[in-house]
């Protein structure tokens, strides 16, 4: 068994492809050294997965899947945006947008879902700040939005 | 005809009075060559306008105009900063708040009219990245609430 | 009569103990000069406090309570992170989330109750920019819940 830092590589996953937008804007935009990353949502091959709401039509279990979902797109932007996640030097922030009912009380373990695998992959450059929140709905029904901040070296 | 870039100047347009802040807050605060803009709402002559929540009171087109003349105010406040939009480098990141039922999904085409505006405005450097999400409710009633992350030459 | 600027120090508070994350994230993590804060809710002796929701079981005044609260949580993060709020030149950017009903509108008046005390406790140094909206629900039922991003020196 070997021991790795960071333990997975771009290499090891199956990344989907990189979103595109769905609107007038970029999926990501350089200031310095940081990279903004645009609001994004759970595509697999172009169409849009993981709709639905928490508390109504989705279990926590499901919106964790979800929330994994749309990390493994941020990924893949990362690398179509710099060719390799090797150029991460820290996450800095994410901010995760759970399409929820008023009294579903759970984003926090939803948003581990996205934390969880940004740590899986990178090591301690993926334990990142992090923001979760329950919103009142999302573009094209989405479960799970997720906006990041990202260092690169 | 001209062609030019950016298409147009804040001369060529009539922005709107600097919003001025509801709270204990500054419209906008610098970090380095970064301007971090408050949420703004839409006003007009110090008055509120665009009150309402898509997918019950405002039609999708009615929130792409609330959203166009929210990017007015922030293109004003701006310009009440700095003097003049040509110390706009890059416009980084909007986050575009839309006050929204549990089921409306078209937030994405509601912020287009944020960052068609911004685009229309400062070619490229209008090109940011870009978060839509559903709220439940905003400030005063506003159909949508945008905030921003300028680089500054 | 002392006149103090900052009016405030972390000696002359009580201020909770750092608040722990709630997931698999960091509660703060600097980039260059900056240091992003994760989304803070109202905690007192490790207990969540503030719970409810603006426009049903919560009066406005109690939503700047708990605005105010999550302030303090924020200032004791920033204490646990750098030793002392000296070492802060200026928050410059706010996000608070204020959980709402659909028709409640008052979250800027919500959020003055974390701005108010910034600038009680770090002067213009607390008067920072700020977005304030309403959204569905928040992780453990909060009232209030604040990201924040501050400049070092």
């Amino acid at each position: 068994m070997v021991n790795r830092n960071p333990p997975l590589t771009a290499a090891d996953m199956v990344l989907p492809a990189a979103h595109l937008p769905v609107g007038s804007y970029a999926m990501a935009v350089k200031a310095d050294g940081l990279m903004f990353l645009s609001g994004h949502g759970s595509f697999e091959a172009s169409t849009p997965t993981h709709i639905g709401k928490l508390g109504a039509t989705l279990t926590t279990e499901e919106g964790i899947e979800a929330a994994r979902a749309v990390a493994l797109g941020l990924l893949a932007t990362i690398v179509d945006q710099t060719g390799d996640l090797s150029r991460v030097a820290q996450v800095i922030k994410l901010v995760v947008f759970v399409n929820s009912t008023p009294d579903f009380t759970e984003q926090h373990r939803v948003a581990n879902g996205a934390t969880d695998l940004l740590i899986e992959v990178l090591g301690s450059a993926g334990r990142c700040s992090r923001s979760a929140v329950g919103v009142a709905s999302l573009p094209l029904g989405f479960a799970v939005e997720i906006e990041a901040v990202v260092r690169l070296v």
